[in-house]
């Protein structure tokens, strides 16, 4: 699916009347309103058009500093998924307990309905939008998985880091997505409970690899 | 998010000339159509409109057989799930490498196209509309869920099965939807190695659970 609303990366035709040109601030306030609204309306029903609107500015001005709508998108993901970044530093602390840690990690950003919002909006687009499926994956290779990878000390580190995320995004989809008792609504003790043996075993325990 | 389309379930007002009426046959087209509009454009993108034309009749005709979009998604849903119903005859066999049966179980629905296409709109399907998360998980408690809960011999059997269901459907998410590697080409040999050890503890053992 190509990207939609007019993201061909036309710029610099000048700044129209009545928009603020050129500030940090004004970058800042457009940043915004993108997370808004890709948080709000997914990746295929957002517009440079419809941010632009939502910042108070002209389009040009979008285009201006972000280019087309998958950097804006880019941007608004970096942003979005900085709590997520913070997974490194979890498992710097050392072996000991990590899969536990991690769990809470995770259970504390998808608790958050302020770091929630953004996530699920991101998975979102991911889901429905080749375009956007291709740039959550460069940010996630590039800025978590290839930190985690090099914090483990088994065989297969990605791969195993891969598995663990993906365990937590399964809960998340049925947690707060699909919205499927008893564990949309199951104490959060009992789920790190029953969840962390098996980040811990993934990211700490050498066997059994195969092949 | 409502339905769009149209599926008011208004029905029963005559055929229109020119479309067959009434039998088996036509019930079983009209369902084809609605799965594959489904598969390839998801729930908000299908109408009861672009159905008909799929199959080659008029509307009211699909409405008379399966009323608004919500229920012939159910359908379609029912009939696309039908490779996941074997879990409960999987569990069956008995706890001893369980584990390892259900994660090559898995990976045999994913890696067929055939049954992955369909899985994979349902889950699409899922994440951007409540209406069809809702068909969802009505038709995962009633028809899975209860069904695996019952042959297991752990404390909270339904969160464990949900939990093991979490893996899956997470593993499927980044090897199939976002793409990332290693994930997206590993070996599935190693990752059935893998996963298999944390279904195994999921379905049969029953510590540790707080609270």
């Amino acid at each position: 699916m190509a990207p939609e609303g007019g993201g061909t990366g036309k710029r610099g035709r000048g700044r129209p009347a009545g928009s603020r040109s050129g500030t940090p601030e004004t970058r800042d306030r457009i940043l915004a309103a993108a997370r808004e609204e890709f948080s709000a309306r997914g990746y295929d029903k957002t517009s440079i058009r419809s941010i632009a609107k939502s910042a108070g500015v002209d389009s040009s001005l979008v285009h201006h500093y972000f280019g087309a709508k998958e950097q804006i998108f880019a941007a608004s993901i970096e942003l979005s998924f900085e709590p997520a970044f913070g997974v490194p530093d979890v498992l710097a602390a050392g072996p000991e307990g990590v899969g536990e840690r991690l769990a809470r990690f995770f259970v504390a950003i998808w608790e958050n309905p302020v770091s929630r919002a953004p996530m699920l909006a991101i998975l979102r687009s991911a889901v429905t939008n080749d375009a956007a499926a291709s740039v959550l994956r460069g940010i996630v290779l590039r800025r978590l998985l290839e930190r985690v990878a090099s914090e483990l000390k088994v065989p297969e580190p990605r791969l195993r880091a891969e598995l663990a995320g993906a365990q937590m995004i399964g809960i998340a989809m049925m947690r707060y997505v699909i919205r499927i008792e008893p564990l949309a609504s199951a104490d959060l003790e009992e789920v790190v409970a029953l969840v962390a043996p098996t980040l811990q075993r993934y990211l700490t325990d050498p066997g059994p690899v195969t092949g």
